[in-house]
């Protein structure tokens, strides 16, 4: 550990090997990793060792020996792998005048028969606990056994888009474990995770503790994280329920353990993030929760967890002056960690409290991998206790620095997918989805050289989830119509053209500002038109929005050219756009596709032609329209539903046509390749067709792969939207002994997808898009079931049938 | 003036405009260009006028002010529009004691009427200076007529690579015009051009002198160039020729006049300079040329054309250390420069004369452009003249510059085009020519898997220029060749791809130092196979060299890929080798686009399968033999000699086939572009074809443009390898006035081209390649005449088909 401090460059390598450790199955995995993970720029003993794992004889040693390294590390900050090992010290400290909490490490949960492991877990632990307080003697408020749980871990599902709809599941696991607590004289402490399930866990709370079962119970507690910039709502929150059910809650106020992740993926989706990005800010905060905390007295009981003297005195002189009784203030602090801070805490007469991490060190590896951050972080108050002299410094107020702002506004930004687990998002999109759903049975015509245009021969749309149920009609395009668009494309080159890159780039950002201003009617559009849950279709949203914006960039870069001088001449490399260009677009992105193939053909100075998937034609009408208000001119973006053999067909060979944007599928793709090659009579160009078709996506699970990400990725890639997407994996390749687990795991996580419609927050896995393509997928689990070993899904029973839509009888097949 | 000596800016823009006013042949031109010339940017009063210049009714008087400034500029340096407007100048000087010599202004000479006229103007200059010499009087010396020429003027077709022949062309114009000089009393000074026409004009100059009739002429001077670094060699040379003729030569020493081109090209050519890059350094090697010539006499007389007074100083002092008779020394100035530097040495008892451009001054405008140049130029001694104290400054000797390291190797250098000017480039290109010859009748077989493979079926190449002589014989390749070769192909991509971009690189790199290291070699076989001329041989063995070096650069900057990592995701963009690629080439680049088209394909890590042309498969198995030598495996560039509509065909739709490279006809393009969007069965991806077709490229002659550049550059590159290039112009479009002009001096320059066989040095149109290539080019020239205008060309009297080979009968139509 004082490499690790010494040394950033080690530090991570060490951490990244303590975070891998758990997957390596074998002595030869854990000597290979050794020598690749340590292998330079490391302390010399750490490299001899790294050096000597090529070595056969010493493999199955420094396997042995790297492990009891591990395991040794991890015993400081481990209680025990399960409640009876960890008993001994509980007692020891409970003998010595300290409570605990008791928290179970574990993989994450992906399948509900894993939540019903997870409770099981649990409610052996309170068994075996209030056994135990049972047994011995201590002051009550000592030995009192005391649990931390983490809500996510009791359904396989929880859905920060329906907090209802996540409380019924999780309710059925939630109530068992307050009851057996309550009976057994347990306290509950609900742990705080991911700031995106905040809101849903508050919401669950809030439901469970005014049960009549609970509304009078006084042992329960939850977490607030000082890390959040909105905690003191949080406190809040807290106060009104406890001030509603007329009984304490106790809150234990910390600084918040998922900032890796929450910066990170705030940086991922291009907003600001949820926590304080300073340390000092963080500091800050806990000292304003701390004072709002005591104001909240005695609704809310405090408990402080820090290891900050600063912040630890902060609360005490607070709780102190409002005369809070010390029997109900408590302090914690991590087992393993700053035990001189707690013993002095304790000895000035306050309740203290550890908190015991105990499972399976190798699944706990990443609470191991968080207490070694902190044990070498060089921020870490942790790191100044072996300084002298410098309590001062340690008691000083925080000051939280400026905010650092970005050097220089990116070029292009992706647009932030929607915050569901902020209530007036989902409320937004709840309305939306009202609303359109009140717009069914409209008519949508053709858009031709900047008219609307009629046709006799119409065709419905309906929802997947409810075949009956007609979202609208639309127009239907035949040759002469493309005869039509296309005179009129080509009509319209000059003038869209002549408007220039910048110019064309402010109606496209314009464009894009206005689906923006609109994403929640587009979203809910392909609700109903494409069947996409409600994260799925706010996905498409924002893909298209980006599209316009950063095709619109494209276009303003690649305008001034190139300057190709040499010595005596002068040589431009300049960009023209290509012609008129038809966008061939598919279904399952009935939204962004489309919008990147004709937004580049826009942004380049071509004039498009639109021909939308036969299934998915309403987006795209509404698509065009904003195009047109946004003063693309309606010769330079046209509107051509029809079916593929005809309109599409027509379009693909026109003599008129220069380029052909397709996304589909290989055999209308190869297809399209081929009519392109044929140069017509009266043809300007060679067509140039940009096809993009299917694919067998694979992922690689290698024997190193954490499983909970491994499993969660493959889930989410091959059935987030029924797995209709063009990126959807279909082949998962596993390496070694990963196999086994993973394919159990996934089988099971697969199991417990959430099937249902689509307009429904809480569904997962939604109808898919036709009868067909249900028949299909059903074939194949029946081929799947006969030729091979299906590990989920397949042919279903009776009672599955009954429901709605064209369920999608997804198979993972061996 | 003043204006341009102290704003670089303005000086740039105002010596642009005085170029291009010769080109306006209206008062709105003018008005125009004076608007966009000096927009911006210029003093103010400059911006008022070109303010005004938008204005209807200021246009034609600002044409006029503008035309008539420029005369009065051009007054101050032009002697007169002709012989007799520049008498009354002239014997101004004369009868102030001071010589002169005429140099006639005008056009360059692009073809054989503009030599005629040449020469025509110069029989009337001596004959007009003669009869004015006779009826005044002046010292002897001082009245003797003295005119300067240039022997490129004498000939459409000066060509460095063969002095004999331009000699022969030359000699028709040159003889008349010296004998009517020795006949009349008239001195004639030879001029020296640019650096490339050096050789031959020494080598005329040694021819003529030599003559009988000229031999003890005492009237004859040339020029030597202090900037050429190799000016003391010409010295060398011409007191050879001096000694061996037993008579005199005057020489006259300046500093050079063509500097910018020189370096120019010399940048352009990526090759050293012929001339010094530092004023300093060219000062210099006066003073030592000076010091030469001085050693010379009396073989040689030294005449010092310089206005700089320290190198004048010099010259005075080593001519009095050598005691060369005053009157073998002169001292020559230029018009209207430095008058008061040229008295003081008059006053100092030295002959003195001064160089008096006479002609037209709109097409002398580029003399006057280089001496407003002059004039403005920092640089200049000329602007050291208001400034006092500085005699010292002034007569310091100069101290040339380090020459400036260029910062950085460049990442790719084109290969330098062959100076045909140097002897021993000649030398070894007439070597190989003939070496080439001695190979004629060898067999070349195919090239598969790394194996030769023979055929029973062989095609015989002959020689355009003679139709009757075989080259050789090639193997002609079948589909059961094709299915070899693409196994073959297929097999050998691991290990060519393995061996990385690097790899890869130092391969290709090695085979362009090969084919670098026979040029010659590889440029004879084209001068043979393709009817190259040498010239246009040995462009395109240099852009072979080029595409091999360029391609392996480019590989090697992309074979890192690219980091497109986002927070929390490590993500690369790599790149892979597609395949087996299939080229399949044209004959008109038959090196140079082959060697581009496998380049690309073998330094991005695919195998490559060569189908060369029908007309030109030798100089491709001399490049496939090149690159196994480099290190290329057999498997990996395989030679597959055979016609289009078998091999081809069979190459083009083989399954196992991903690329295809080809450059050529239309129709054959076009065939391949659509049996390449089919896929086999058996196929792994859908091909790729790239494919170059034809154009007709254009040219556009601007109203404003110089004519002397226009015609030569739509000669060049319309009839350059008898417009047989992808590249060669194909139309001509000329707006407004320039018109008629330019399709006059074009008729005439196209008539003038110097048709003959490749072999031969002189030869600018080759015969074409075929007997079905001339029975088509006779066609178009028959249509042409029968439906529009041929302005040079078309159908030929008997005499002419007497030629032989596939002569070009070149029609420039209408």
């Amino acid at each position: 550990m004082g490499w690790a401090t010494s040394d950033p460059d080690f530090r991570v390598k060490l951490l990244r090997f303590v975070d891998v450790l758990p997957s390596l199955r074998t002595a030869g995995a854990v000597a290979d990793h050794v020598r690749q993970y340590f292998r330079e720029g490391t302390p010399l003993p750490v490299r001899i060792g790294s050096a000597v794992a090529g070595t056969g004889a010493f493999r199955p040693v420094l396997s042995k020996v790297v492990r009891q390294g591990v395991f040794t590390m991890a015993d400081r900050f481990i209680g025990g792998a399960g409640p009876e090992e960890a008993i001994p010290r509980l007692w020891e400290m409970v003998n010595g005048g300290t409570a605990y909490t008791v928290d179970l490490l574990g993989e994450a949960v992906l399948a509900e028969g894993e939540a019903d492991v997870y409770l099981r877990r649990y409610l052996d632990l309170i068994d075996v606990l209030a056994r135990e307080a049972e047994r011995h003697e201590a002051p009550a408020d000592v030995r009192k056994p005391n649990v931390s749980v983490k809500l996510s871990a009791l359904t396989a599902h929880f859905e920060p888009a329906a907090p209802e709809a996540t409380w019924t599941a999780v309710r059925k696991r939630l109530l068992p474990l307050l009851t057996a607590a309550r009976e057994r004289g347990v306290f509950v402490n609900i742990d705080m995770e991911q700031h995106r399930l905040k809101d849903a866990t508050h919401y669950i709370l809030e439901q469970v503790l005014m049960e009549d079962a609970f509304r009078e119970w006084e042992d329960a507690g939850v977490v607030v994280q000082a890390y959040l910039k909105d905690a003191s709502e949080d406190i809040a929150r807290i106060r009104v329920l406890a001030e509603r059910r007329e009984t304490a809650i106790t809150v234990r106020l910390v600084k918040g353990a998922y900032w890796d992740e929450e910066t990170l993926l705030a940086r991922q989706e291009h907003r600001e993030a949820p926590v304080f990005e300073d340390k000092a800010a963080t500091d800050l905060n806990y000292e304003l929760c701390t004072r709002q905390l005591v104001a909240a007295y005695p609704h809310l009981r405090p408990a402080f967890g820090t290891h900050n003297p600063r912040t630890l005195t902060q609360a005490i002189l607070h709780t102190e002056r409002a005369g809070i009784p010390r029997e109900h203030v408590e302090f914690q602090m991590l087992y393993g960690m700053a035990e001189g801070l707690r013993r002095a805490v304790q000895e000035q007469g306050y309740r203290t409290r550890v908190y015991v991490p105990a499972g399976e060190i190798l699944p706990g590896m990443a609470y191991l991998v968080r207490r070694l951050l902190e044990n070498t972080s060089n921020e870490s108050w942790l790191m100044h206790r072996h300084e002298e002299g410098d309590a001062e410094d340690l008691l000083r107020m925080p000051v939280a620095s400026e905010r650092a702002d970005h050097a220089e506004a990116p070029r292009f930004r992706n647009e932030t997918p929607a915050l569901w687990h902020e209530p007036g998002v989902r409320a937004a999109m709840d309305d939306a989805v009202k609303s359109v759903r009140t717009s069914f049975g409209a008519h949508y015509a053709l858009s031709v050289g900047g008219r609307s245009v009629d046709t006799t021969e119409r065709d419905t749309i309906s929802y997947p989830a409810e075949p009956a149920v007609a979202l609208g009609t639309v127009a239907r395009a035949d040759t002469s119509h493309v005869d039509l668009a296309v005179a009129a494309a080509r009509a319209a080159i000059p003038g869209w053209r002549d408007l220039g890159a910048s110019g064309r780039a402010g109606v496209l950002r314009e464009a894009a500002d206005a689906i923006a201003a609109r994403q929640f009617e587009f979203a809910a559009t392909m609700v109903f038109e494409s069947g996409k849950p409600w994260a799925e279709a706010n996905g498409d949203v924002i893909e298209a929005i980006d599209y316009l914006r950063y095709y619109a960039g494209r276009a303003e870069e690649l305008a001034p050219g190139l300057d190709l001088s040499v010595p005596g001449e002068n040589n431009r490399y300049a960009y023209e756009p290509r012609g008129v260009a038809v966008v061939i677009a598919p279904w399952n992105f009935p939204l962004a596709i489309i919008t990147g193939m004709a937004g580049a053909a826009l942004a380049a100075g071509c004039t498009a032609i639109l021909k939308p998937a036969e299934q998915s034609p309403i987006v795209a009408a509404k698509l065009v329209a904003v195009l047109q208000d946004a003063g693309v001119p309606g010769a330079a973006v046209q509107y051509l539903p029809g079916p593929g053999e005809t309109a599409g067909a027509a379009l693909v060979a026109h003599p008129g046509v220069d380029v052909i944007a397709f996304t589909g599928s290989n055999a209308v793709g190869l297809g399209i390749i081929q009519e392109a090659a044929v140069v017509h009579p009266g043809q300007r160009n060679v067509k140039r067709a940009v096809v993009e078709m299917g694919g067998k996506n694979a992922i690689i699970v290698d024997e190193d792969a954490d499983l909970d990400q491994a499993v969660a990725g493959v889930v989410a890639s091959a059935f987030g939207y029924a797995g209709q997407k063009c990126s959807a994996c279909s082949r998962v390749v596993t390496v070694g002994s990963a196999r086994a687990e993973f394919r159990t795991r996934l089988a099971a996580a697969v199991e417990s997808l959430v099937a249902g419609a689509p307009h429904d927050p809480y569904t997962y896995l939604p109808p898919v898009i036709s009868a067909e393509a249900k028949a299909r997928i059903e074939e194949y689990a029946r081929i799947g079931h006969e030729d091979g070993r299906l590990g989920a899904g397949g042919p279903r029973g009776a009672e599955d049938d009954r429901r709605d839509g064209y369920r999608n009888p997804q198979a993972a097949q061996d």
